[in-house]
């Protein structure tokens, strides 16, 4: 019999480590074992995460708190651990998990920018810059190799994956200019995290579609840009415009590119088929179009492509769950690579649907 | 290594078709060969369920036409069969694959009433109704050393398990009257089927309350009644008004009778949590009262008790998700529990939250 | 020509001041002049409410602060005004006004209590509880009379309009007994107001339906018992279960009462036409059930009432727009009776639909 | 006092009547005499629009059939009628109406178009080209002096007026450049219509959403580009991309553009308050961005500007509510100023918010 690595959740009051509560409790080689979050410590994990009342290993659970000098004494009961905390506060418990022996599964920003200089103009000071260079991006579809045996794995942005996912085949294959491609990101209400806000009181948030931090100026801007460029092996410029819609989870992107000349809407489904052909990236089939209700919950992402005649254009559409694929799922898949294990092992495939 | 068992769905085309492929898929003995469907036969599974797209193992299945004369043939193929049909043509088809040797977990209305008049008088004429005394009711926890071995399951009405599960630890300790008891059954649109129509039209739906098939004529009363005067041990008359709430899932249930001297929310609590100590049915604490939300895509039920002292009412509550607790997964715990496997191998225990 | 009143509306930052500033701007004898909003005195009134942007007449207006002291001086400037605030600052500002000459129109329940005792029990010390002999409730349909003059009006609760509206008329011609009344109540979000709160988040409040403050022990139910009561001419004791419904507006009620020997349908229909033959409550005839859909934004509530014969009990049904019929349109509706105007004058008697 | 004109709805059962319906009533000018709708004919109004049940003046009223060879007849009942009608069939009834001497404003696409070519194109065979000369394109805050007096007044699509209202100053003025102007245009599921179908089945239409008619091939392109280049005094190639997003009402255009050198988003601002000094168009100030919810009911579009200094682009932004501006508000306002009435007469310029 295979044996399990014990998995602890730092953040597991917010949605994401609701999210990894969910995931690695039907993973058959994970077994949760530690939960924390700061300002609930003490109380039951079903305090927070109703769902889990009665469910036999979980309903028992109580939210710890964590301070990074109790790094080495947590290495005893843990072999990896999946960081669900802000900007900063993430990268100090990390650096404290990682030096203490333990697998690091970074879900903040605080991994993914190689330029710490960059980190800093986006985000402020950075805790532990030095490991910067350490930490391997997690998407597992374009970093496969360097994921094997990664000890710190930065797990991407939601906005971020629903960008590249699309993009990454036709910048690797050269079918795009790269004149800024202009990124439209259309973004259910969980993105904004569990803290009520006005911009997500139900009677504000359904029944109506808002743009916002718009002209390129939100922080995951230079992340897609990293990871574009990447892809393209030279600079790419992205317009970016993140809009809230009246759902709970799920983005989709549609995306905006001039194609090189003769690039057809095929062509661009066969780069895609080639670069995703391991993984769990599905490209659909000419006529298809993508919709987040059939990614719901799962660990999958859809691209399509469509040769826009009329305007000489390419457009590139994707949808993920952003807490599932565009998070959590995503996280966990690429400490499955890590561990060289199926991406999907334990991971659910198929949507809720409806 | 254990064995899988080969599954077919009949009607793999609709909500409880749809959500019985996402539960067989993670089953980790079930293996799911044949999906019926008869009006798209032909087509791919990933036409009626695109969020099976690129998923190994289903992408490729393609949709067949199933016709009771194949049921020999058939029989070849399956160890046991789902039928997603309307009433008639579940029985019809049930009654064939029942007797060419397949196991039959049929989620219908045709095999869960005992009396086959009262079936005739709410649903037309049955088709097989010799075969009503061999079908058990598939309602894990209260029937389940008679699904021990079972081979002909009759999954119970969505409506029907919300208000027995809040209901049935009550009359079997006889701490209320049974003076009419009133139920009153908040359901998510799912509930009405995939079939368009102007009810379910999204933009009359949405932002909008409403009740339907008042005065206890929904077709779910006689099986209520029948599961609750099995429970009381005597017959049990209900006010049954079905009210239809813009969610996709849930069903929500507050039920009010009439308690009996002395009888306490505790005394409740105490009673449902002996019941069911065994199997899927969370009893929540006191002062948490249950949310559709908590439960989505799990197969468990939350219910819920609060003496009214102000009116001198017990509240007895349900929530469930209307496809899982309520019909798919409901139908293979049954099965589970056939197998003489853990009522919860397999099925979703926590839900997609948020 | 007419002349207009003028208006002002303290508390025009929540829901309800901006549903009056909707309704006083198309009324063709009332001129919005005073906004006022405590926390946000200063800042312009588009800045609480974007829908003004751009709307001559209201885009000008600043939010005001107010101060009971500063009453004499604002009698100078308004003829009436409408008080949208908490429960005590609103009988203290509504105190100052009235004794400063200002016809009053309160939404919150500082003056809807006839027994002080009973509203300190429930709410906790009243600033004015002198004036609750002289305040008005502003149930038009069924204090016209009162209302005719009335100086200081209070305008009735969401739930206990939706309670009322189909009840009174039952109890008013002895058709049900005064056994206790069952109240199951469906709210839309926007009854919790304006502040984000956990329970209103979006992800949490959509796709999800929940009870909350059962067993009676809503603020409202003192209130509803009142109106009740004095419909019947003795004491009547109610069971009230709120549920919270994942819209943004709308109250459905489903009421259950036994009915006297030979009551009908048709005979609980007579009596309400006969009841509302004046104002704006619709009797649906038979076969047609209320949905809230059909009342949003609309001044009128919708009743309705089937016998349930298989269990002996009347359902009455009530579904009206928690913000416009159960708050500020009725509160207008008062206003007109008061002024011997149409009830309906320049009130809004068509949903928006969808 | 003043006269009301008699006015005529053909095609009362759909979304876009309804709207007419709520606003004519509402209109101090106007009087409702005469509701068509083919296939409910003979039925009351209240069937199929229930929230006017109750309503002086409209419940009485019974739906007609109307037949194109009645127009003269009809002539007699009628000032002015508002043709929500298929295309082609609405092109018979408007000219017969027209030709009979009755004001014709046509919701349909039949008249919008200038070239008959373009139309049959677009939409096959037209049944009265010899009238697409006659027709004024009722845009009101861009085609003021033809509408004057004009006698058969064509009411723009809904995507359209979303993307021409806050692009048309900016060609106007010559502040972008003309290469493929972008247009990203998120609609609610009230666009698709009434009639119930597969993709706006309420579980299939929340908690999703999806692009549709991709690559510039919706019907509404045609005209987009008629009017956009009648701005710019030159050929204007778009590329539309339409979203379906999880909500009744509203659409959201995000529109991408390349500035002329030195353009900045106070001049697009500028120009549009410029331009828009009369009607109903309200210019966002800087750091607000549009919400459909702000304008939801409303016969007001909000218009919005903001330079992407990072990629080099101008973005532009519009929401309106698809029935009320993007149909039938604007469509009484297009009526209001072809009779030399202000533009907001009888019309909501506030939103039902929330």
């Amino acid at each position: 019999m295979t044996q399990t690595l014990r998995v602890g959740i730092l953040g597991a009051g917010g949605y994401t480590g609701a999210e990894l509560v969910r995931l690695v409790h039907q993973h058959p080689r994970l077994r949760l074992v530690l939960v924390a979050a700061r300002e609930k410590a003490g109380r039951r994990l079903t305090d927070v995460l109703p769902g889990a009342l009665g469910v036999s290993g979980l309903s028992e659970l109580v939210l710890e708190a964590f301070d990074p000098e109790q790094a080495p004494e947590l290495a005893k009961r843990l072999d990896v651990v999946f960081l669900c905390l802000p900007h900063a506060a993430s990268a100090r418990a990390g650096k404290a998990l990682y030096q203490a022996g333990v697998q690091v599964v970074d879900l903040s920003a605080d991994f993914r920018l190689k330029d710490g200089a960059v980190y800093e103009k986006t985000y402020g000071e950075h805790p532990a810059k030095e490991l910067l260079g350490q930490a391997v991006y997690g998407q597992p579809e374009l970093h496969r190799s360097e994921l094997s045996g990664a000890k710190l794995i930065a797990a991407p942005g939601c906005h971020v994956t629903t960008s590249l996912l699309p993009l990454a085949p036709l910048l690797k294959n050269a079918l795009i200019e790269t004149t800024p491609i202009i990124i439209d990101s259309k973004t259910g209400v969980s993105g904004g995290g569990r803290s009520p806000a006005a911009a997500f009181h139900f009677p504000e948030a359904s029944e109506g579609i808002r743009p916002y931090k718009v002209g390129s100026t939100h922080r995951h801007v230079p992340e897609i840009e990293q990871e574009l460029s990447l892809a393209a092996g030279q600079p790419i410029t992205v317009c970016f415009t993140p809009v809230l819609a009246p759902m709970s989870r799920g983005i989709l992107v549609t995306a905006y590119a001039r194609p090189k000349a003769g690039v057809t809407a095929d062509a661009c489904r066969k780069a895609a088929e080639e670069l995703y052909r391991d993984g769990l990236v599905s490209v659909l089939p000419e006529g298809t179009l993508p919709d987040t209700l059939w990614v719901r919950g799962s660990a999958r992402a859809h691209v399509a492509y469509v040769l826009d005649q009329h305007a000489g254009l390419v457009l590139a559409m994707c949808a993920i769950d952003n807490l599932a694929r565009g998070a959590s799922a995503q996280a966990v898949q690429a400490f499955n690579v890590s561990q060289g294990w199926p991406d999907a092992l334990g991971l659910p495939e198929l949507p809720l649907f409806p």
